[in-house]
């Protein structure tokens, strides 16, 4: 198989838990394309830097080199152009969805399941991490994390927009899965592949949401080693 | 003229100011489609019974009688299918976006208009507006907005995700508008028709992007009794 995706590991290299990772990884399982999995981890730089990029996803699909999930999925959409659509018309439209869900849903769930990220890595890289995402933080990991169950209330509410989109249709992107729903997918499946707290109340539409897209393709998500929600 | 949009006023019918209603009167206008003004106040419900509903934008088009903002998007988009698309393929996409603005934006904003909203009610309205909103808030409309400007950095905070959407691209919908830069520049023309407070910075992307809506349809928001932004 020429085609690979780099995906972010820690300790295990089978446990996959970047979100935008996810997001090219069902990106790929919607156009139906296998992709072998390479293992990656926060410390080597040099594997991808053949792409350009600092960071993963970076899809590699026979000549094509291809960083960022959001440039994947544009590059799979004109690639693979017969294959079900990932944007339909939308796809400036999801920009803000994106943007919401870089700025708005990935920083607060981090601040839910950071030290479980952290447990997750080879000693090795741990230091890298504690280092850099304690200067984010301007604090200890552990004290991040510390008062999670308070902020619980905050997150449930903060994710409103989700839950009144998903009680009007069963979809992001409406009455099928498209990216719209992989780009927060990715964000819910980086938190249960690194941590057992839980997030979302069982039957809360997102929850429900999020099962369903547990079962697409398979269960290809939710085979994948994390914690059960 | 057959055609007619219900909507909202206070003391002056000339300054039509609620959110949903400017989104439909934008999406008239990027259908090229005129529309009576039906001046139409918080009281005055006998007035749009026939509607079956309580709230504006009602749209009465010949026979067709459409209630609520997106039921009114929808209608325009199926009955002038040949006129500019306001959706394209983003229907279903932009449920989240009309959420977000629903439940994010559009509370965030009403804490700092709040007593400008009350101040252009007529007399008659206003004992419904302040004993309704102050049982919402459980406080008074003054203390609402007391600490608005505290409040500002915070707000401006709130508003990154489309920041970010307007630095990748010059409007929600891409490189033209349609209905999703409606849903949001209906929010900012409520702010900007009852309140000379200054929500954003002049050199803000969202700011920029509001000044582009602005112009639009020959300055259509732009000339409609405001606050100069």
């Amino acid at each position: 198989m020429t085609r690979r995706l780099f995906e972010l590991v820690g300790a295990d290299p089978a446990r996959r838990f970047s979100p935008a990772c996810w997001r090219s990884r069902m990106a790929l399982a919607h156009k139906g394309l296998d992709a072998e999995s390479v293992p990656w981890r926060f410390t080597e730089a040099d594997a991808i830097a053949f792409a350009g990029s600092t960071t993963v996803p970076v899809l590699v699909d026979g000549d094509a080199v291809v960083a960022d999930s959001w440039r994947i999925a544009e590059y799979l959409e004109r690639a693979y152009p017969d294959r079900p659509a990932l944007f339909g018309g939308a796809q400036a439209e999801l920009r803000f969805l994106a943007a919401w869900t870089d700025t708005v849903l990935n920083p607060a769930i981090l601040r839910f399941i950071l030290t479980d990220v952290f447990a997750l890595l080879r000693p090795s890289e741990q230091p890298y991490f504690r280092e850099s995402r304690e200067r984010r933080f301007g604090t200890t990991l552990e004290a991040v994390v510390a008062d999670r169950e308070v902020r619980l209330p905050g997150f449930r509410a903060l994710i409103e927009p989700l839950r009144v989109t998903l009680r009007a249709q069963p979809f992001l992107a409406g009455d099928a899965p498209a990216y719209a729903d992989h780009i927060v997918f990715g964000s819910f499946q980086w938190a249960r592949c690194t941590s057992p707290f839980p997030l979302l109340e069982p039957d809360d539409p997102v929850a429900l949401w999020r099962g369903r897209m547990l079962d697409l393709h398979g269960g290809l998500a939710r085979r994948a080693p994390g914690h059960p929600c």
